[in-house]
């Protein structure tokens, strides 16, 4: 019987989005930009069945949908501090976990790239997410010019690294953002990128994203709250798509007074925790 | 004063390879593949003149080309293990970790694909490199599926992580080698990037380099007796292009009696070491 085989994924919270369908999922996904995060998933696989996050059984589909592409069975063990379901990317990042550790597990023999689809594919198709997984795969600041996994998307990034904190109010459904109407999320969406690639650093980052949460009416009160805090201590803030989370660079959110967790922008892609 | 900035770049010990030369040095370069390693080099800039590697006054002729089209001036302060001349990359890890540091201290706004290629630039005006700059920027098992930096390179990855070591044995030169006829050496490494798309894992990679070692005619008598070495003791290695020295996975050279230099697989590609 196989050991189970260990794999990190950063958190990624998402600045801004805009959402491009097409009929392949491979070439669908977003552009966009956002900061991938030290804290993340730790996801094992080993042969079995059932997936279990933090303790507790759940089904998450797009994991379902990664072990069905690559016609494997799994039992799955996750951890995470992160809170699911508020902006963080954890289906992504399980997902792609999933793909890395079965490829070892039962000698696939796929490359980097083709996990990073298999697992892209699987986001899109749950409708769970549209741009994590590439980003997860990259680390860093990713800017996500093309949509798309390999070989259709295409990433730049920020080279910047800064210490990161966030407050999560609640849940928010990505399924049902996406699913609605998001044609003023794609206009604004678009022109936070221009403004990004004109001048690509972390306040741009940052500034581009507040005027998108604003823009494509996904802000929420106690967000708009907590960001017009942040900035009057002189830090900056934005929204985490999609989920009711607040993120600041440094320690913006400490300095205005918030119970803040602390992390950092992540130099490091998803990887086999294991040498 | 600016405050200096320091970058890490990992090692990069190339196995196989076919030179692509073009008019544009942004889509020269090569097709390939090797493993990043977890020893690499730590580049600090600050306002100022002149270049120092552990200590001692270098010129570096990419790392002065790298400032040139940043239209920059830096002290730059390099440490490292790795040996010069030995096959790790070391001058493309200067060049990028030197791009990468200035783009801070003199708030260039440059993305990290634009900093890439300037330093991936540097490396194919002065000879010294074809990949290195490319595949530092990635981390993990880069393979260089089309050259050149971005956006016209492509690159995917070998999705495992494992104890590497190495031996050197002396130096080669890069430049002198680059600037000969390397018809041989483009056949054997094309044949070896298919012999690995075919089956992308680390054992195909060292039997793939090995085989490229042997028929490009670049392998050394000592490096030979080393990989026979390693191979009779049940282990598997390979020559990094372009250095004497000799690398294999796991403990290879350490079972076979060699003192060998320990290190492994990078996850991270260059990146800032502050937050």
């Amino acid at each position: 019987m196989a050991e189970p085989v260990t794999t990190f994924v950063p958190g990624h919270v998402t600045g801004f989005f805009s959402a491009c369908r097409r009929d392949d999922p491979t070439r669908s996904g977003s552009r966009g930009a956002g900061v991938t995060l030290s804290d993340g998933v730790r996801v094992s696989l080993a042969p079995g069945t059932g997936t279990v996050l933090n303790g507790e059984s759940i089904e998450v589909e797009p994991v379902e949908r990664v072990l069905e592409e690559l016609d494997v069975e799994g039992r799955i063990e996750v951890e995470t501090t992160l809170p699911l379901g508020s902006g963080f990317g954890i289906s992504g990042a399980i997902s792609l976990g999933t793909a890395l550790a079965a490829n070892v597990v039962f000698g696939l023999e796929l490359t980097e790239n083709e996990l990073v689809a298999v697992a892209h594919r699987a986001e899109i198709r749950s409708g769970t997410g549209l741009g994590d997984v590439v980003a997860q795969a990259r680390g860093g600041v990713p800017i996500r010019i093309e949509p798309g996994a390999p070989p259709y998307g295409r990433l730049d990034g920020i080279p910047d690294r800064q210490r990161v904190e966030f407050v999560t109010f609640g849940e928010l459904s990505t399924e049902a953002v996406l699913s609605g109407d998001v044609d003023g999320v794609t206009t604004a969406g678009e022109r936070a990128l221009q403004t990004l690639l004109e001048e690509p650093t972390l306040s741009t980052f940052l500034r581009a994203s507040r005027r998108f949460a604003n823009e494509s009416d996904l802000l929420t009160p106690r967000i708009r709250d907590a960001i017009d805090d942040v900035r009057e201590t002189g830090g900056d803030a934005s929204m985490a798509m999609l989920g009711e989370t607040v993120f600041a660079l440094g320690s913006g959110l400490t300095d205005a007074g918030y119970e803040a967790t602390k992390t950092e922008i992540c130099p490091t892609g998803a990887h086999l925790t294991a040498v």
